[in-house]
């Protein structure tokens, strides 16, 4: 008498990103990187790219901690249109050269259908942000791009409806797609938003994508960012990515949610035992990455 | 000792849209048709346009019941990428046409800033659907536009980020802007959404913009629409946005949330009344709409 | 071809409360007042019984504006243990004793299985506030009691674990059970609730329960109330309930919600032209009332 | 240049809950058994006692496996008045039995004022069910208590109203009060609940008290219970609580959200990697119970 596996959500739409579309899970391969499999991944580093020397010096200290990725954001959505807004085409070109002082590749977001062409030539992973998850324009966008894709979960997204936005990447033609769970939006107000780990195990059980865990905006505190990501490794996570800034408390934005590099070294190193706990490894930071 | 009416909301950047901005509320004119104002104005039409036969069928219905402005989707914004998307451009062929031939404005949604010039030339009013209320690229793009914007609210966006969504159109230079209220996202699962009907007052505390409600969206079901359209005119909405659909067991999209052109029809006479209850009107019928 | 009534909310359980068990609605008669049916009722008064002059004060005005049952707690659910936690048998002596002097009855809120033989001496309708909804013990008891209940909504309670609240009482020997919409708990911060006026037609499409809205603990803003409270009358709830103080400023508790008695007459007239506009009335004020 | 820690949380509220009202963190004495400080406590078993049978053999099962606390409701708070309400003082006596068979302490639900002293006889810790987490009547009737009182958070409460809830028990006499995170409501509905782990450090933050996490009610599915509870490990609780049923498949209740003791055992290997990695370990089960 087996124990029912059975959840409240519409698989059938899912043609491509359900679990019956494919036999094993998807590792999305960026030079001698892995993301999927038994590797978690690290990606970190400013919320806004904001000069060259703040984006190479944080970017240099996270890679010396064994981050693998270089995050960075160039277009910022805002909620207020006189919030900075992003150095927008200088921002890709910086991300360009630290990436390729670095070896490290490099994930920014992209907020018009428009700017698809431009960013894909710059960046090694087009993000899709929360705000645009239900964007169905930009979704098919991107499905049109060889670059991957990573979508972050809408802030009142269901999970099913995350899923689906994975499937219009999909169903234009990126197989390469990649989930981050980043919180959700709850009653609660003492956290920026509510990270909801159990969506990890749960997208794990409907597909066969990559998940990774941003506690950055999961939480909006730094100090908590240690502790959730660690959580976010021995739930099952494929990796995390974190916002990190040299001088956190001079951030044009996200300051309050921004490791310092040396917090980001410290938590390094309690992932690397939660990693071992749990049969995985963090993936190798000595990558050499040639586009 | 005067009583407070603080609110918990900040309104330092609703620099255009804020109350301090403008003593008296804003009145948008479409031919001689007011939104805001004395008048309450009623859009209806289906979910999605369709074909000639059922637009123009249900079109006529609700004029001829008292609505003044069409709604009708030519570019849908679905869950999955196998439902279907919308006849597109020859959707708003359809539009433009029942538009003449009834003297009814159209307003239709906008889903990509590549779509705003072939939209404008077609539509009365552009709709900033909820998938899309913190698409920044896109607010920004209408507010370059000369047509008059309907934003609809997030799903789950607070009341705050809602009026800065209607800031980032102003802010880009286009000050007709019209919010609505179509339900927010709650952990309630009788209703499609949960239609917070407490946003209008608080809204028109907040801001000097007028304010639609769409009972059909927040409902989800055709048979609570004409209460929850009763309410949000008693709670001092300046119109209704409602779903009309002449055979909606066979409509394309939304069928459950659609009336019938028949109980459209008793609803506005019951919104007459309520109207005149708190000293407004419906706006009248007889426009002779000319672009 | 009828369009559906479905609804996501399992019924099987509503054996006395659902619609099913009653071919008509429940109208709940005190003395010459109906709760239920044709007239809408105005339950109205001071969140706390602080004082003899404050509930006395209080209490004249209300009715004398058309307010028919007196609210006001003696026991109050605060959420900090060193909040004023409402003056327990001294506020009920009160009430029964303004009670008296004005011919209104009574409505109080009841907190623990051990209070109901006593409140029921003092009150003539038991009040289940929102934090007690799920409490199911005293839920039986209340069941056991031969006065009418009226509960609250929880503050994430769904409509059906609304009505079962109801089903426990009614199982419990109680049929006379009042339904009180108070808000729920969402993301948005500017209302203390969101207050879901589609439970209204919702419930009554469930249920054959009278349905009352609280538009003070709904917004928890003063100046919102008469908006709301029109609102609930047109969304065709069976009464309001409303928090009057005549010193808001002065209030031990909510005084923030709370009208003066200036605004509530303004109120009700208003209120009076809503409910004719949907052909129902006030309910009179002249009654009197005697156990 | 110190980065901040503010919290949005009213704390001056937690005169004994609060991190100022104590140095260091709370360590409650069970035996032998430490809940708090560098243990990681185990407790399992069934939702509801049903017979000897049942309970005996699954406490023993749990037992092997590692788990040191005993659960098992007598008195159930079902949405239904005719779900299974639980075998009340039968349940009891079947709870202490087996807890001098297996010399496991004791947790068990208390709903109602009236039972206090009753189930004091009976249990080692008394547990405040999350329905019951708002209800002040008792709290203050557990804070008159000798034993430990372990509140699970309501449904909707936020991290604030929890610790005030902890503050009611404490303010009324009893300083042995143990908090547990078991996941909140929100719109998502392929889980039973969104448990919130970023609860654990936020009110590690703010108060000395220890918490255990429920990731059976939290995610509703047993399949998902050992990636949660390893998450609630990693993210610094100081033991889990999780439902145990010989034959999920007949239970009377939570049979969906049961492991079989078979994968208990498994995930207890799982989870005593998972504390060593964070420099924990799981509560040793050679403990030695005597009241």
């Amino acid at each position: 008498m087996a124990q029912s596996y059975e959840v409240n959500v519409g698989t059938s739409s899912l043609k491509k990103a359900g679990r019956n579309a494919l036999t094993r899970d998807t590792i999305i391969q960026l030079g001698g990187l892995r993301i999927g499999g038994p590797d978690v991944v690290v990606i970190a580093g400013p919320c806004a790219v904001e000069n060259n020397d703040q984006l190479l010096t944080t970017a240099k200290a996270v890679r010396s901690s064994g981050a693998t990725i270089l995050r960075g954001g160039a277009y910022k959505p805002r909620s207020s249109p006189y919030s900075f807004q992003g150095l927008e085409k200088e921002g890709l070109e910086l991300l360009r050269e630290v990436s390729k002082l670095t070896g490290m590749p490099v994930i920014t977001e992209i907020m018009d259908t428009r700017q698809v062409e431009l960013v894909s030539e710059y960046a090694d992973i087009l993000q899709i942000g929360s705000r645009n998850m239900h964007n169905t324009s930009l979704l098919k966008e991107v499905g049109r791009s060889s670059k991957p894709v990573m979508i972050k979960r809408g802030m009142a997204a269901t999970i099913e409806e995350f899923l689906l936005a994975a499937e219009y990447v999909m169903a234009y033609g990126n197989d390469r797609v990649i989930l981050c769970e980043r919180g959700i939006r709850t009653f609660e107000p003492s956290t920026r938003n509510t990270l909801d780990l159990s969506a990890v195990p749960m997208i794990k059980h409907l597909t066969h994508l990559p998940v990774i865990v941003d506690p950055s905006h999961g939480t909006g505190h730094w100090w908590m960012v240690p502790a959730l990501a660690k959580a976010a490794v021995a739930v099952g996570a494929d990796g995390i990515m974190v916002e990190v800034h040299y001088k956190p408390e001079e951030a044009m934005s996200d300051g309050a949610q921004s490791l310092t590099p040396d917090y980001f070294a410290v938590m390094m190193e309690e992932l690397d035992k939660i990693a071992g706990a749990i049969g995985k490894k963090i993936a190798a930071s000595d990558l050499t990455f040639a586009e």
